[in-house]
């Protein structure tokens, strides 16, 4: 059954190397609860290590009582989902530097020139990351442009010949086929190499930078199929778009690039290696996000938006200035290629994958009577948008329970290709919308039935990329659509873009929302027209945009970078203003009903996805009732055995582990010294820096901050790792290695407290200490370890207890599981899916 | 000599009623240095309090060399400034909630329903600053266009009747009264009612967002001088524009509106009391500056990412999207207005201030090739910006020394008002440039000497409102100017522009900048026109917009929210690219000599302004080195009148104190209990919030928050609080009004730990604590404070010390005194000026 749930999700395929070095992840729990089933992730089992913190008899009860209902649950062919779960197998990233005295030396070693050396490699870094996303977009929109062209050629010869001699059915047939096979060639590179590049990206990308390591998602494995998928997604005829994927493109390039190396293709090339952690990986994917989002629309100012409103917790201005760079050369560098392939070289128009076409604001400005109206057509969006995303969230349950072997996937997605095929033809074919072929900007004209020197104007529509429709719509002159056209293609367009969001394709959802809108948008222009009888307002382009507008803001909810990348897309600042109006009305109404489809697919994969503040009404918690408890702590000097044991106990997997100085004897009391990673501790066994414990005094071997490095971000598992059993009894000291000054939270600091420290500062672990707790400081020191019962100040026979006391360590799924539901606060439950 | 200091400083005057309470600033340090002296702001006397921390030798020797180095430097006449100098006058604001058992109470009795009122509310309050921001830019750009026009209209006709009969040196006389007299009016009401009304307020509201209270900034009174202060400044035909004191406006209404009162006019609407502290007043003021930048270039997106570079060191969705509205909503506001007052009410055609009219793209576009030629433009805006602020330095230097009188201030600023009336003057008399009067936009044609039909060129530049001759030196056909009138006019204008930033008038800098490259970027597009023989490059209006552009980016330095106030200026996307490049050129080669104008005048008055992040070297210091101490602390349950002696310590002036629980006669251990502000103190005296040292088990009368919103935020001065010597005597219980759980640091985190926790959560004090000290956790508790010792588990007589002992305090000067300075790190004296 784990098998069959790793398909549908995110990150299921290959947890055998996940990049943290962790395997296991699917061993089952001690407690006997099987993998995939649903549970607490807090620890009940007593253990041999040094655990600390409260173990109430309050909680263990609760957690058996939510076990005994959750086992039986579960049904052989049904993968069981429920919305309230949060998963335990994402990963968190790790913002906050381990300032250990490694880091520490290399820092202070490091003098004012290097670092400014640093700084224009941080540059150059984005500027190449704007080029090479910049440049993938291009190779997506040639090659788009190309096979389309071509894909639409051939039918349409095929049916201006059937036209003639009947027998359209073969037309018919040539086109679902035609599509359904690109579809499915897209779709099986999907399915079988890599699901993580299935959907637009955006959700995965979301989660990234909000601090969540979703595995493979920013691999160059992913980019590749990714590009290919999109383009076949495309040249298949499905309703969406290639917009989406370039923001998830980017950030991949981005995470290759400002690494250094390719770890899929084994080369380092020994640069950048400064930049191997989190914290500046972090910062250089969201510069490839916005240069992605800046190729795809020609907005680079919308990009750093983007970026900044998903991401970086912390703004800091030259990290937006140097992502603003990245945006301006991505979309410079599309316009410069695009511009020379269309063969008027010097010109420079085309800044983006999709440009809305010139409004001008002379012919098409708005009057203050109108912003009613574009606020009613704000509700209109943000309802159907709604309708929309309920839609689609019925679609992906049924998806996941039912749909999750890679096969059925495919046979899905070519299903819809010919279903969309199909209904595009008996559209066409049931039209009798004919219109002047002259002056009009169409590019496959399709006669049918229409008089010679005119063509079916459902065929603009439905016989194009969605593209050059959305285009079509906002530019062409009043009266080139009739509105039963519109209305029917509205109806199926809809429809056709609900199913096919969730397909193991890539593809974006933006082009086919504002193809929907504008759509729907021309129609109530016209509508309006008509019911003015012809006054100025009458120009259906201008709805057509807002319609878009309206249509795009209901589904994806996104807000200040959504206007402006649509400001951008227009290249026109005046409708600012009515943009802004009619996003904020969709948002408001639409999150009424349901929420973004972003965050709605990111809740339906159980990601501990961290929102900008605690819920309003949780300040009734405390640290103490968030934390995971008991921690498993460490000693300053620790046997080499233990450590190992530790890391290999599957039923844990923690990933940061307080240092403590403590009596052994005394689990109750320990005192924090510091804090150090999995990761960091799987180094330090491979490369054996231990002493035997005979001779404590020995200088352990040194490591380089370069062996963690080298290492980063796929540190080998612990099972991959030997440890002799003479080695077992060596003896390891972390004091150089650990984190000395890890983040701390009193255990009666509220929930928004922690919330706000942990997020502004992208923090993974934080420890929670009792600075109250009234236990005595002094307790026996034994004899026998007379070692670890430094300066005994205490009276004679007693050691002193540091002052620090661990109680617990707040995660991100501690803080992740309390929302705001409809009737108040709700906690989610921790399950291993 | 401290009154002397008050005038030249942003927060000189009244320090009386400063806002926090606190008196006695301007009181002598205990070791003999005299106000406005330098030293260091360690405290180094011995006091009765409970101080704890360590004192070394070492630092005591350094301090005492310190002063007796500085102190013979003072001279009588001469105010000494060093610009390495941090003052220590300066309040921080506190972003972090006080969480205390009332404010946890409260948080705990609203219900999310209540919750979505107060957000409600916060939308109602945006919407309110965007349209009193928008209203009062109406106000003053119709006031300045019709006082304006009066005046060109008076000096035209007396120019022309003496033109005709000779004796010119009449109207020269008239035009210089005329400016000198109304700039006097002006002068007069900034410098002696309000001077931190002076200058454009740019600086002291980036400062306000970064944190730093600067008395007065967001008054009333404030307000309306500024109000006024501009429109006297403009119509006195100085070398200003209005569009920055707009920022500052915004914010006082912002300011204003938020509160539900208005301290100066005593008037409590008791409205949004909710919204009574830093944190809430802080992002409202975001708001209102975000207005301000929108309604004075009509840039709502470069608005927020002003606020945002600014101010908001915490990235929030929400926020950014109510900052968003209220721009929106301010541009809007004065859109219509100045639509209705233009007669043509529908058309909406006045986004800002200064708006710099159509660039049509197609006829202005521009190809690759132009590229390197406005990076070239960069280099020179760069250079030319650091010139400007080079000599504004020595300026601003000098008129600290010696020009600090308000009556010398004000007539200073007639001088110059005097001087630009007569540079004019002579410029337009000595011109020969005449143009055809024909097809010309400009608003008061003088003909002079011209033939008939046709009109002085250099008097468009001089003989008009600065906004007109921008969008003048934009449009005007080729040929409208000639390239010697152009030399002369930069010439002339960058000095007066660069003498009259920082007189004792309300102005800003934006518009002469902008003109001074206009005019340089114009005659740059006419030479190359000319050397290229008038290819396809020729429009030297382009050239324009980027001369202005390159000329204000050298002199402000700002970067992203520049790049978009600019692209939302000229309506038009087009150009970002290259304005993108310009200004990245113009920073980077002006920061090459100089800093940024606003950085600059920030600094020389020594303020303690917290940057995006630590110096980079600055890994070698810890938070010991960095840390104030000793920290004077209060105990738990606290006498009397040792808190009235503590707050009345004016050696001191702490604003926070550490609550600790610790043994009375062991002074140099201490456990941390929470945090409490002397504000809040002084709420608890005023209420006399304590019970009589025998009946400690009688409950003490019970404060509401409302207690505390009330006396936001202006505190009354500890002085003003008569305690009894009865009441001194008795005890205060501090349990329910500190904070529980404030943030600390351990004394070995590195300093850019600490500044960037201090940062990102826009503290105020950061309790540095020693986890690792081994001091013997047991010592003896006194028989007679046993009701002090709770729980004494320790061996018999011994006494359990807390576990988080206090050893310092970190606050915004030990952090902002570090700084990267041409020759690596270097640390700023702390001093009271």
């Amino acid at each position: 059954m784990a098998n069959v749930a790793k398909k549908v999700s995110w990150s299921g395929r290959d947890r055998d190397d996940d990049e943290d070095g962790r395997a296991g992840e699917t061993t089952p729990l001690l407690n006997g609860t099987g993998p995939g089933a649903a549970g607490s992730g807090r620890q009940l089992t007593p253990s041999p290590f040094l655990r600390i913190g409260q173990l109430s008899n309050v909680d263990l009860n609760e957690d058996i009582r939510e076990l005994e209902t959750e086992v039986p649950r579960q049904r052989p062919n049904e993968i069981p989902h429920n919305e309230k779960l949060l998963s335990l197998k994402y990963e968190s990233l790790d913002y906050d530097n381990s300032e250990n005295q490694l880091f520490l030396e290399e820092e202070r070693r490091i003098n004012h020139a290097a670092f400014r050396t640093v700084e224009i490699k941080r540059w150059v870094i984005c500027a190449m990351i704007g080029i090479l996303t910049g440049l993938v977009a291009c190779f997506i929109d040639i090659v788009v442009e190309n096979l389309a062209g071509l894909k639409y050629r051939v039918v349409k010869d095929n049916i201006d010949k059937f036209t003639a001699k009947g027998g359209l059915s073969f037309s018919l047939l040539l086109w679902a086929t035609l599509n359904a096979s690109v579809v499915m060639v897209g779709s099986l590179i999907v399915a079988f190499i890599e699901p993580v590049a299935a959907g637009s990206g955006i959700p995965q990308i979301k989660c990234y930078l909000n601090g969540v390591k979703i595995p493979h998602v920013v691999r160059l494995k992913t980019l590749v199929i990714k590009v290919c998928g999109v383009i076949l997604s495309v040249v298949g005829g499905l309703a969406v778009g290639k917009e989406g994927p370039m923001i998830h493109s980017g950030s991949v390039i981005a995470a290759g690039i400002s690494q250094g190396r390719s770890t899929s293709l084994k080369r380092d090339f020994k640069i950048f290696e400064y930049f191997r952690r989190d914290t500046e990986k972090r910062d250089f994917v969201s510069a490839g996000a916005a240069a992605g989002v800046s190729a795809a629309f020609g907005a680079p100012v919308g990009g750093v938006l983007f970026s900044l409103e998903e991401g970086a917790s912390f703004w800091n201005q030259f990290l937006t200035w140097r992502i603003f760079f990245a945006s301006m050369i991505s979309t410079f560098t599309l316009n410069s290629v695009l511009s020379v392939y269309h063969g008027n070289a010097w010109d420079l128009s085309s800044p983006g994958l999709i440009n809305f076409g010139r409004f001008d604001s002379e012919k098409m400005g708005y009057t203050i009577q109108e912003i009613p109206i574009f606020i009613f057509m704000g509700v209109v969006g943000g309802i159907l948008g709604a309708l929309f995303n309920a839609l689609n969230y019925w679609l992906t349950m049924f998806r996941i329970r039912y749909i999750h072997r890679p096969c059925l996937q495919v046979v899905e997605a070519m299903l819809v290709a010919a279903v969309t095929a199909t209904v595009g033809f008996v559209m066409i074919y049931c039209s009798r919308d004919c219109q002047p072929i002259q002056g009009s900007s169409v590019a496959y004209p399709l006669q049918l039935f229409c008089a010679d020197g005119e063509y079916n104007s459902m065929a603009t529509a439905f016989f194009n990329t969605p593209e050059k429709s959305v285009v079509n719509l906002f530019h062409d002159p009043p009266g080139s659509y009739n509105p039963m056209t519109l209305g029917m293609f509205t109806l199926m367009y809809f429809f056709l873009a609900c199913w096919t969001y969730g397909l193991t394709v890539s593809a974006g959802v933006f082009i086919p929302s504002l193809l929907i809108g504008a759509a729907w948008g021309r129609l109530f222009g016209i509508s309006l027209s008509y019911l003015t009888k012809g006054s100025i307002w009458a120009d259906p382009g201008k709805y057509a945009l807002m319609g878009a507008a309206a249509q795009l803001g209901g589904i994806v909810r996104m807000t200040l970078s959504l206007t402006v990348i649509m400001m951008e897309a227009t290249g026109n600042v005046t409708y600012g203003f009515p943009i802004m109006l009619v996003l904020m009305t969709a948002k408001i109404v639409g999150d009424y009903f349901v929420e973004g489809l972003y965050d709605m697919h990111i809740q339906l994969q159980s990601v501990p996805f961290l929102h900008w503040e605690a819920p309003v009404t949780s300040h009734s918690l405390t640290a103490r009732e968030v934390m995971s408890t008991p921690v498993t702590c460490l000693r300053r000097i620790e046997r080499v055995g233990t450590v190992v044991d530790i890391l290999s106990d599957t039923s844990s997997n923690h990933n940061g582990f307080p240092v403590v100085e403590s009596n052994p004897d005394t689990t109750q009391v320990a005192g924090l010294r510091g804090l150090i990673l999995r990761s960091q501790l799987i180094v330090l066994l491979k490369h054996k820096v231990f002493v035997e414990r005979a001779n404590l005094s020995l200088v352990q071997r040194r490591l380089k901050l370069k062996d963690f490095r080298d290492a980063y971000p796929r540190f080998p598992p612990i099972q991959s790792i030997h440890v002799s059993q003479d080695e077992r009894e060596c003896m390891i000291d972390l004091s150089e290695f650990m984190n000395p000054s890890p983040y701390t939270v009193p255990q009666e600091a509220s929930l928004p407290r922690v919330f706000k420290l942990f997020r502004a500062l992208g923090l993974r672990h934080l420890v929670v200490v009792d600075n109250r707790n009234e236990v005595s400081p002094c307790s026996l020191c034994p004899g026998a370890r007379a070692t670890l019962c430094p300066g005994s100040v205490c009276p004679h026979g007693l050691y002193p207890v540091p002052f620090l006391q661990v109680v617990g360590m707040v995660t991100r799924k501690d803080l992740a599981r309390y929302r705001l539901g409809k009737e108040g606060l709700e906690e989610l439950s921790l399950a291993q899916t």
